[in-house]
């Protein structure tokens, strides 16, 4: 069986595999041993004493020479097997994106569920904190909805929080998103994102990770996913995080990648603003609507997805501002929808409270049902409730 | 008597005061007159012939051939007399401040009550909405009272909301602000300033317009006045505005009088930060503590200020974000303090409802008055709450 499964893949991929599971070969001694032995295939012919003259750790020179390495893909290649749907796209083949390529420390390696081909298009990063405020969660929703109607892949890392939502508001506008894993790609992490993996497969989106299939959530691994997070994409926007938030890793990585940087304002006396608010202070472009990203994406970009989308979605800033959007909603609604604000979230007993004397607790109840399916307010967990913008 | 009066002040200042009651005399015609007669003097001695043939419209150059503008200037200089404690200072005067001078129509007079050298003294302009949220009243009250620790003065235009309460920020510091009126510095507008007014006037600020005494508020005369506040200015702090507000104006001139624009980042779901959220698009700083405004000021007034102060105050964002201030308080005022926020007003009646059961309504107004007290909540009109931050 093993045999079957090797032929499968090409011998060079098999090798680049067998690279990305040698132990102590991170990428900047990686770097250095391709510049020395560009060719992968001759790295697995050198001799243990060549290895380590050009600079391999003991561990990690043995692990190749001595077919240790190749014995960890050929493993690795059995699991790839038999997990459903996964493919392996390594370094230097053609299914590799490009712009992932030009990053200082690309992965060698990306293990695919879904459509390879979403992350080789143009798109953005929507990231930020697991502890958004409903602001935090309704800009992250807005933005991905809107940026993904423009027909921008949506690119985030499927933590809890604006990453989440980011997927969410892109399967919600029938969009495609890439999450890039921190565990392996066959490890749904946060669990509760299982059925929004399936949406965003269904969509021709995609799941990706760098990690061997299997591999559980580590801290150390979320950071190293965010440059591939941002690696992917043509710029990264910072909805909220907090001032000590991992966010910023991606931001820097961003910078570090030439990616433009974007950032939603925010209060300034809401913690959550201040990675924002900061990255605006040092030449981020604030963002209020989609249009704030879509005008600085380079020219060709504009022009092809303006030729493959015909249309572009209407920017709804204004709509944000709508004096009294209550008045076109039936009474109790109205009501009720004036009651519930987009920025804070209100527990339904004390939308009951308020309106004691004045509408039924089933009178609420429905006007709330209601507005939830008109897709005007959202509920949070608990009860609560805040508008949709 | 009115010889005693035009002897009080010197012929060129009473020569200056008719030109700025001249009739159809706008900034653009005066510095035209200027570039041919610059010296005042002689433009009281040409003829008629003369001023019309330097361009000057029909009614403007009788008004000061005939002896019309001069016999104006007496009245009003009858009037300045009768008028307590009011400074008129001219364009061109040692008194007159270099850097409105600089802007490209400067005020011909300045009617000034108070310090006339507190507008000489390096300073910011903190302009906003008169319709501000808790939110944008609270940053202008800090962002007034941090700056003003600095010993800047803080310049505004006594409106209702953002203006006044700079203004009010400044006092409260013991600082010296001025306030620039749209109406004679005679008239106090909005009357509810006037206590205000008193006490701008005790701290070492001052009161002054370009108008005419007695002059009452009309529309027109408001956004000339923002050129006078910029003017004086380093630099204009833009703190909540909506899209079509007068303090664009503001911030318009001063970037036409090359002043630093400085704005407050807000949720872009809040109408009033719709201009200083563009600003800061356009290129404006971000502010969100007094720190951001400082550190864009010269060097030398920066070291000036310094030197005077000894010691800057500490910057306070990190208290903003403080994760439990209500820790620290006794037992009830701490549970109110904890529900009541620094962007979003509450209602007593709401607190009295989300404390049933837990807290009596007299413990929550004995809470309430002791907060107070502290300066850590303040009351709006109609029995609402906000944290002070």
């Amino acid at each position: 069986m093993p045999e079957a499964i090797i032929h499968a893949i090409s011998a060079r991929d098999r090798q680049v595999l067998a690279l990305s599971l040698t132990p102590q070969l991170g990428p900047t001694r990686l770097r250095r041993l391709l510049e020395r032995i560009p060719c992968v295939e001759e790295i697995f012919t050198a001799s243990l004493t060549e290895l380590e003259s050009v600079g391999l750790p003991a561990a990690s020179a043995q692990s190749i020479a001595l077919g240790e390495s190749l014995r960890l893909a050929d493993a690795e290649l059995k699991k790839l097997q038999s997990a459903e749907g996964v493919q392996l796209i390594t370094y230097g083949s053609d299914a590799y994106p490009p712009q992932l390529a030009e990053i200082y420390d690309p992965p060698l390696v990306l293990y695919v569920r879904g459509n390879a081909e979403a992350m080789l298009e143009p798109g953005i990063a929507i990231v930020g904190t697991r502890h958004p405020t409903p602001y935090g969660l309704g800009m992250a929703e807005r933005l991905s909805q809107d940026l993904s109607n423009c027909g921008l892949v949506i690119f985030s890392g499927m933590a809890r929080g604006i990453d989440s939502v980011a997927h969410k508001g892109t399967v919600a506008a029938g969009g495609r998103t890439v999450a890039v894993f921190g565990t392996g790609v066959d490890v749904i992490y946060p669990r509760e994102n299982r059925k929004l993996s399936e949406q965003i497969l269904e969509l021709g989106g995609a799941l990706i990770s760098e990690l061997p299939l299997g591999t559980g959530p580590t801290p150390h691994n979320f950071p190293l996913r965010n440059r591939i997070i941002s690696g992917f994409s043509r710029g990264v926007l910072v909805v909220e995080a907090g001032e000590y938030s991992g966010t910023r890793i991606t931001a820097r990585c961003a910078l570090e990648q030439s990616r433009e940087v974007f950032a939603v304002p925010g209060n300034v006396t809401n913690k959550q603003a201040w990675t924002p608010n900061t990255l605006i202070k040092q030449g981020a472009k604030l963002v209020a609507t989609w249009e704030d990203v879509f005008e600085e994406l380079p020219s060709e970009i504009r022009l092809l997805l303006q030729a493959r989308r015909g249309q572009l979605p209407e920017p709804k800033a204004a709509g944000l501002f709508d004096a009294a959007p209550q008045a076109a909603l039936p009474e109790e609604q109205g009501q009720v929808f004036g009651a519930i604000k987009a920025d804070v979230s209100i527990h339904i007993d004390e939308l009951i409270e308020r309106f004691e004397g004045r509408l039924t607790s089933s009178e609420i109840f429905t006007a709330l049902f209601e507005l939830e399916m008109a897709n005007k307010i959202r509920q949070l967990p608990g009860k609560n409730y805040v508008r949709v913008f």
